[in-house]
């Protein structure tokens, strides 16, 4: 099959590669039907990322149920699903207490980052590509229903139920005031997300105008970076945002985060700093009284109520795609996604 | 000055009363601009309530402060304020775990319903009328921001933070269903309120053409009574709505909560019952693992999000008036608002 | 196998009967080394519920892994396991959001009650007996640590995660009063739960001394009924407890938690009233802003956490048991709980 | 009167300083029974805040009502009280929220840190004296009931609080494994806090003999620092602990908090680490999906609850008590508590 494989950085190509196989009773393959590019998969574009070279890329699918091991129950051939970008069993001591990102069966695994991300299963493939090999299928592939179609499914597989989570953990309730911090795929979606909260007013800031624009057309009020924290506080009583999100994985984000918390307020980061250690504001956030909160998602956990919201039309990540491209063009989708360039927002690809 | 005066059963006149006066160091006067006759009232138009004969009626009203007692810190003369409908304290064991319905200095203490409702305050008047007395008044008159009008902080006074109650009490999570029972004034907030938690679908059920579409336009599913059931067991995979709410305060209304909510759900009460018990189905609450909320609501505890949120127009709840009339045309209001007349929904005064 | 056979009221017997079998690849036949004689046994005991003369007996067991059907992922013969008196998947939409009792695959399904009570599976055995097929049974059968004794684990069968569901109901918080109506096995456990929440005091009323005296021993403020009333306010400000459980299943008991909760409490019902409807108190509730719960409880869910406990030494509710029969005596056992005779709190058999 | 004077780094003093007055109609005049030395009062004493030479020390006191302003409500000449480290309005945006450590009108005002750590209020002094002045009186003192002798009521003024909202934070659950790092008298707060919420067992980290027999002795399991990792993993399947807290203020504890805490846990932070900034472990966070929290303490908001707790002898901070000095002593008491010398703890001044 045709996959779009790493050689190095800014060094993506599309080849052809061996069709995936099932090794698992709980495997199933799923033929791609709809793939996308993802901010963090810029990390590895960048080569700041350890992915082998040879490797496929890609953690974000929708696609149809093509074989099944003979340990799945609840999947069947034919059927549409929305893979998880990442892989959990659903069973275990975190995945019953809604944390399948420590999954104990699977570790952390994700789709398309090399092999030191396949957590504790061994191996992982990448899902810009023509099909996919799912373990613990059961759990990590999720049915759609009728009313999602899938170009909304894709932002299933990582960054809206990655916003959402990030919406979850600053605590929203209603009538707050919210400050999101990057305006690119991630953050557009945690405007969706935040707005499930009931807030007041959802702040958006980005420097690139054409972001902000959506972040407006989706609800927010956009700003710029330079005037954020002048405009949050002169409509919070002076007080500030009562949560902040960082929603690009860059220490100016995340300083101003923590700048335009309200004191008892959370900042809860989405972006993927990509560093092992930042230099945190201890003295602030102690006199400020705050809550931080970061991790990598629980995906699986929120794609089956984020599908019923798409479902019933009460969110629609549509308007965040920006290009539709096969999956022959992904060279270029990184490269303008990279450089912002022609009006890329989140760009999709089908295979 | 000119109040609305009970007499008997469906019989309200409106008649010149003493004006009110401080009698405590912590009250201040109100001049009214705008107040309301809320389903609740019905009951003592009814005569189905111990109101004397001479009260004046009504508990929701907007106005302007005209005196302050000296012990009042925060509420100036000359300041535009919703007056809560329910008196408290704010600073009582009560009060501060916010449920100021159970003052400990006040104690369930309402306007406009007779001596019998005046708590442990001895006395209070009520709001459809000229002018009020309001006692414990730094925490019960709540300053409104100019962004919200007297029509919409009308409804501040009581209905929407019910509403707003009976929603928080179901503990909605984003895609959950709803269903509201009742779409009269009070269950047209609680429409406004459950879409404040996420819901992917909230149903509003009511047997009266018109006030289904007004239902309908604030977004819910509005349903026929008769055809709630199968269309909510349709959407939700058989299951039933995640909550129901209801807000007539009639055994039907309640019995199809109980009948329509998903087991291990939550079932919230915000109408008045207006019986001293009720034959709850207990085998099917076993059985279904349920929750049952009913209370005077904790309003004065939820004005300021509430305003805040009609400040930035995320709920208004102006198009649920249906009549604005004058302070002499009350009997009247009362008559049609009664009888489901002139699509009477929501009736402002305008003293 | 010799199992306690149901022969009508207050006639069981102890007889032969055939041995279990699998009978679907997800069942297990666990061999009993440990059951007990339910609170709510009784209902069945007295003829009160609907089950089939000739069905056996009981939904409290604990055992030894005999065989496992081949779609057993978790369980291994040889295993030593507390097995649910509440059958479910683990993985549906209920069992995912902890409320098991509503599972969509087994709906409700309870051991030893008869046909009616196997929900949506079909059929079901009884535990007081020497081995039981265990449906869905890698959810359903818990595996035991060392540290958990026979003695103990079979109070994590039913009774014990019962008492923590209704705590966990209350949503008691540390420095609330708590006061529980019915000190019989189930009271008695939830005196254990309660003190897991960090309570100022727990009341706990009964009118059997022996009863009020184990109570006492367990760390709760034991107090007749009569005099429950008086005691909770004179230690609660006047206000009442913040939390009250209801853990007998009778009419009495439960007026007294409503009697005794303060405003904006909740009232939280553990016992099983046996009858479908009740006498609600619903002026009161409505005043006083009251939160109601009830509910087969969510056992399967609480199991882990509570065997934890036990095996911490942080809970020990051997101290309820009153009595160890063999199979045979279990007749006399039913005669002598049933009675309050001879001191008997909680039952167990050993087969 | 008398009072503890800072003179500068190691140099304290006990001096005649001018007796305190009502500045305000919302002050109060507290004469000091107990008093008691804080380890954060080792951060001025060790040179390290901005203190101003002439300052009197200490944020801890219990006393008797001498003299009340005009304007308050609730305290009366001649009760016994504590007073809360932190000055707080109770009535603001804040304070009704539950976080008085950013009350709108006191600006995270503490007494007995110099001039700077007086909030918005202007003036503040110390508590290590005969007499303080109390801003805000009203929800500042907090009225003892009879059963909390002065010794244990000095907890009360910060570091119970502080342990518990530390503990709080951590959002415990029944059966949850707990770690905290540092048995100084706030570590030890700490353990009796934690067991409020039922862990199943409490991990005690210090490397000093004496103060983790101490923590043995209040329940928990005492670890040297250097064998904590091994044995908590031991006990916890290999996760780690569920909640981890930081009871020191220093790096290397810290390190340990975030070190032995299982992935989707919490680490909370009570200790002060008095540096503006710390080196966050960001790959570690986000690799585990961690929540970090770190603040002021909202000490007032705490009192009352903990206060009834200790009345109902649920909690007991006494046996934290290791020496007991007469005002004279208080340069001796810095003097070996900093140096951890003759099995110094807690130690209580009696004025």
């Amino acid at each position: 099959m045709k996959a779009t494989v790493f050689y190095g950085a800014r060094d993506v190509r599309v080849e052809r590669v061996p069709d995936p196989e099932l090794k698992s009773p709980t495997d199933a393959i799923v033929r791609i039907t709809r793939a996308a590019i993802c901010g963090s998969d810029l990390h590895a574009y960048h080569g700041n990322m350890p992915v082998e070279p040879g490797f496929v890329l890609g953690h974000e699918g929708v696609g149809v149920v093509e074989e099944v091991g003979r340990g799945i129950a609840g999947l069947k051939k034919g059927q549409r699903v929305v893979v998880s970008g990442l892989v959990a069993c659903g069973e275990c001591f975190y995945c019953r207490r809604g944390q399948p990102s420590q999954c104990a069966k699977a570790g952390s695994a994700v789709f398309g980052y090399g092999k030191n991300a396949a957590g504790k299963l061994g191996e992982l493939g990448g899902e810009q590509s023509e099909a996919i090999a799912v373990p613990l299928a059961d759990y990590t592939c999720y049915p759609l229903p009728d009313g999602v179609d899938d170009d909304a499914a894709v932002f299933l597989a990582d960054i809206l139920p990655t916003a959402f989570f990030g919406a979850l953990n600053g605590e929203i309730h209603p009538g707050d005031t919210v400050a999101i911090f990057g305006c690119g795929p991630v953050g557009l979606c945690a405007v969706l997300a935040a707005h499930l909260f009931g807030p007041a007013e959802v702040f958006a800031a980005d420097s690139v105008g054409y972001r902000r624009d959506l972040a407006r057309d989706l609800g927010a009020t956009a700003v710029d970076l330079g005037e954020a924290k002048q405009k949050i506080l002169d409509r919070t009583d002076g007080r500030g945002a009562d949560i902040t999100i960082e929603a690009v994985g860059n220490e100016g984000a995340l300083a101003a985060a923590f700048e335009n918390v309200r004191g008892g307020g959370t900042v809860s980061m989405v972006g993927v700093l990509g560093k092992p250690s930042y230099d945190f504001p201890m003295g602030l956030a102690f006199q400020r009284d705050l809550t931080f909160r970061v991790g990598l998602a629980n995906i699986t956990a929120h794609i089956p109520r984020l599908a019923t919201l798409i479902e019933h039309r009460r969110i629609d990540p549509r308007p965040i795609i920006s290009h539709t491209i096969g999956l022959d063009e992904t060279p270029r989708g990184y490269k303008i996604f990279d450089a912002h360039a022609e009006g890329a927002v989140k760009i999709l690809i089908k295979p």
